[in-house]
C-alpha cells in the first residue's frame, strides 16, 4: 500500500468483525510500532495484546464505565448542544462521533484484538503516540481497522488489576487501541483544512500557502 | 513510497543540508498530520512553520540552553557511564545519539524547516503525536528526513514569547519537528525486538510470537 494511502485513511474504525487477527498481522503491527522514535532513544515502552475473551469481559464493565463518566463530565455540554439543535453540522458530526464511540464502548468484548501501551519515564505522549500510530497505520496496510481511545485514564486501578500491570516501573497507561477488519469501508475524514490551523513564523502569521482539498482521495 | 518503508525508515535524521523546502513538500506534511485522529475528533491542534532566518536565530540559542540544561540534569549519569567506559556497547549507542542530538542544538539556525505543534485541552499527547508523526511520515515520502525533539519545554516562556504564542485558549507546546534533505543515507533503526518488551492478556504473559530481525529492509 501507498504511504500516503496509509495516513490518509487510517481512521478511527469502530464497527470491526470479530474474526481474528491473524499472527503475521500481529507482528507486523508490534514491529512497526518499534521503529517509532522514543527521546534519547530510551525505548521505555510495553504492548500489552489482549485477546482472551475473559480478560476482555472483565475489560468491558470498566470501560463502559469510564465511557459513562466521561459522557456526564467533559462531553455534557457537547451532547446537550447537539440534542437541542440536532440538525446543526456541528451536531451531526458530534453525534455520528457520539455513537461511534458507544458502539465500541457496548461491544468492548467483541473485538477480535486490544492493544495497550505502556510508556516509562516520559509523560509527554512524544515517546509512545509515534508508536501507536504506527501500530494502527501497518495493520491499516493489511486492511485492519483500529481505535485509539484513552477513557480506561479514568478507571486506571481497575484497569492496571485486570492486567496485572505493576506498581514498580514507573509504567504509565498511554492508549488502548482495539483492532478489526471492518464492516464498512476506508475513506479519507474531512477535517478543518490545515491552512486554517497553521501559521507561518509567529502565531497568526500568514502561513501563505491554501491546500482546500486533501492532496490524497481514494476516487 | 510502499507504507512499510515509511513506517521503517523515519527515524531521527538531524545531519540534514540547508537546501529549502518547497511548498509542495511543506503542504504535504500539514496535510498530512490533519488527517491524524484526536480525542473527540476535536483537532486542538495548531501548526506553526518556521522558516525564517531571524526567528531562527532568536530560538537557537533558547534551544542551546535547553539542550546544556539536559545535558547536566536527566542525562548526566548516562554521559557520565558512557565517558567512563567508552567501548561498552551501551556507551557507543548513547554516545552516538548524543553527537546527533548535540548536532542537531549547534545547527538549529541552519534547518531550512522547523515545525511547532500546539495542542489544546488534551495533555495525554494522544491528540497531538499522532499528527507529528504523520508530518516525519509524510516528509519522509518525499525524502525530507525530520527529527522530533520536546526540550523546549524547559524555557517555555522563552520559546512562546519569540513565537508570539499568546496565553489565552490553553495552547501548550507539544513538539518541536526539524525538516531537511538528509546528508546521509535512510536505513532501518535498530531496536530492542517487539517480542521483548510485548505480552499477551497480562503484565509478562507470553507474547507467543517471536519477531527477531525487522520485517522490513531496505536490501
Amino acid at each position: 500500500m501507498d504511504a500516503m494511502e496509509a495516513l490518509y485513511t487510517t481512521r478511527a474504525m469502530r464497527r470491526v468483525k470479530t474474526d481474528p487477527i491473524p499472527e503475521r498481522v500481529q507482528k507486523k503491527i508490534l514491529d512497526a510500532a518499534i521503529r517509532a522514535p522514543t527521546g534519547g532513544n530510551t525505548q521505555g515502552w510495553r504492548f500489552l495484546l489482549v485477546d482472551d475473551p475473559g480478560v476482555k469481559s472483565r475489560l468491558a464493565p470498566v470501560y463502559r464505565g469510564c465511557m459513562e463518566t466521561l459522557w456526564g463530565s467533559i462531553y455534557k455540554d457537547r451532547i446537550d448542544a447537539a440534542t437541542a439543535a440536532p440538525q446543526e453540522e456541528e451536531s451531526v458530526e458530534f453525534m455520528k462521533m457520539f455513537r461511534s464511540a458507544s458502539h465500541l464502548a457496548e461491544h468492548f468484548e467483541d473485538y477480535p484484538l486490544i492493544l495497550f501501551a505502556f510508556c516509562q519515564y516520559d509523560n509527554s505522549g512524544g515517546s509512545i503516540f509515534p508508536a501507536v500510530w504506527n501500530a494502527m497505520l501497518a495493520a491499516r496496510t493489511e486492511g485492519v481497522g483500529s481505535a485509539l481511545t484513552s477513557v480506561f485514564f479514568l478507571q486506571l486501578d481497575d484497569m492496571r488489576k485486570i492486567l496485572g500491570v505493576p506498581d514498580e516501573g514507573d509504567w504509565h497507561f498511554s492508549a488502548c487501541v482495539t483492532f478489526g477488519y471492518p464492516t464498512g469501508r476506508w475513506g479519507v475524514a474531512p477535517r478543518r483544512p490545515a491552512h486554517e490551523v497553521s501559521f507561518r513564523n509567529s502565531w497568526d502569521g500568514d502561513l501563505g500557502l491554501k491546500i482546500p482539498e486533501p492532496l490524497f482521495s481514494l476516487d
